[in-house]
Order: C-alpha cells, then structure tokens, then sequence
C-alpha cells in the first residue's frame, strides 16, 4: 500500500455538499463522475496527494443509499493506493482479511478496486485501489 | 487546509488492532503516545504523507469510548494539517461552520488542534492540526 488515494464520504446530496466541501477545504471540486454498477455520483476534491470522493446514491438499493439510512451521512471508506493489485488482494486473502471480491471491478476515477469486509478491519471499510 | 495529516480510527484495544493493522497496512507501528486531557493511547502508522491513528479509550469517559459504544469501531475524524490554525478557525467561523473550541488545544504528536462539530460537515469529524 503506497499511500491513501482518497477518503469516501457519504452524502444526501451532491448539490448541498459540494459548496459545503469547497467552503470546509478552501478547494473547488474538480470533476464530478456517475459509476452506474454501484448507482453512484461522486464529486473529487483533492487535498496533497489524497482525493475527498463525496458519494450520493443514484438509486434507494445502492449501497450508499443504506449506509445513510443506516448510519447517517459521513466518512464511507479509506482507499489505498496499491501497486499491484493482484498481489495485494493475494498477500492480504493469506494475512486471514475477508475480499469482498474475487477479481477487482472497475471503480470510479479509472481504477480497478477490490474492498474489504469491514468486519475483519475494526469497521473500516477498506478499498485497495490501482490506476488502470 | 495543506493535506490530510491524518486519519483517526477508533479501537477497543490497541494490543489487537495494532497488529492487525500491521498486516493491513504492511507497515510497522512506529510511535504510541498518551494523551491524557483526552483520556485516549494513540498508535500511529505512516502511509505516505497521511498517518493513521489507531484510538483507545483509557476511561469510559472518553469520547472514543462513547463512540464506540454508540457506533462501534471504526473512522473516527479526518485531520487536515493547516499553515495557521488561528487564521483557518477564524476562516471558518465566518464560513458558518461551528468550531468545537474557541483556542487550539494540545493534541497528540506535538499538535495543536481545533476540531468542527460534525453537524455542519456532512457527519464527519473535521480535526485541523498544526505542528508546534
């Protein structure tokens, strides 16, 4: 794991807390990008070397949308920039951690992901992430 | 706001966790410190230029404990490293946000801090930290 790529945040709406965000970190968002397989719109603002992805659900069923209703609005998860994301979700499978996938997906801003179970992480839930 | 300087992660016991997060993150724990005003032991991990900081209540006082009580384990507050703590509380203020205390106070790892309250930041716990 190289670094925090970016720190996901839920949100009710983007159109509310992205003038919040630019207010909090003195920062314009810089894109805005729709993920249709996890019914998602994020907005990306970036603080050194690490991105704020603010996540909205696009459909009651996305896993946003419960996590809201579940726990509220607030911090989602923690990606980590890996290098190699096979060998990662290998070492990590081999360390006894639960991968939510077998083979990585497709993510927001051009990456292949691969998650974590929360449970296995002292509730955090965790991404590995790796520029395609 | 200059980076995330670190991610605050709350634990029932750092004899766990920081083994635990030893294997997840593939880094070795390099520095543990108590903070008493806060009732809090601290165990810090570095990835890039963002430090995780593992969080055990020492009292059931503690706020961590009262998190993880309500909440359960997991992400605690985000904390962003500013130039002048002084000009970025006052910046905020006038921005609408609530601060949680009027000066900075000690942190850990040689900080001072000031956090906002998380009702005006989407849920999140918002830290901002300046080296002494």
């Amino acid at each position: 794991m190289l670094k925090i790529e970016h720190i996901g945040i839920a949100v009710k709406s983007l159109e509310t807390s992205i003038p919040l965000f630019q207010k909090l970190l003195n920062s314009d968002c810089y894109k805005k990008e729709t993920v249709e397989s996890e019914s998602v719109q994020t907005a990306f603002f970036q603080k050194g070397e690490t991105k704020i992805e603010l996540l909205e659900a696009t459909n009651p069923d996305s896993t946003i949308a419960k996590f809201v209703d579940k726990k509220g609005e607030g911090m989602h998860h923690i990606a980590f920039e890996v290098s190699d994301i096979y060998a990662e979700m290998e070492r990590l499978s081999r360390e006894g951690f639960t991968l939510l996938q077998t083979e990585p997906k497709k993510g927001a801003d051009n990456k292949l992901v691969c998650f974590l179970h929360p449970k296995g992480t002292n509730g955090v839930l965790v991404e590995l992430c790796q520029e395609i």
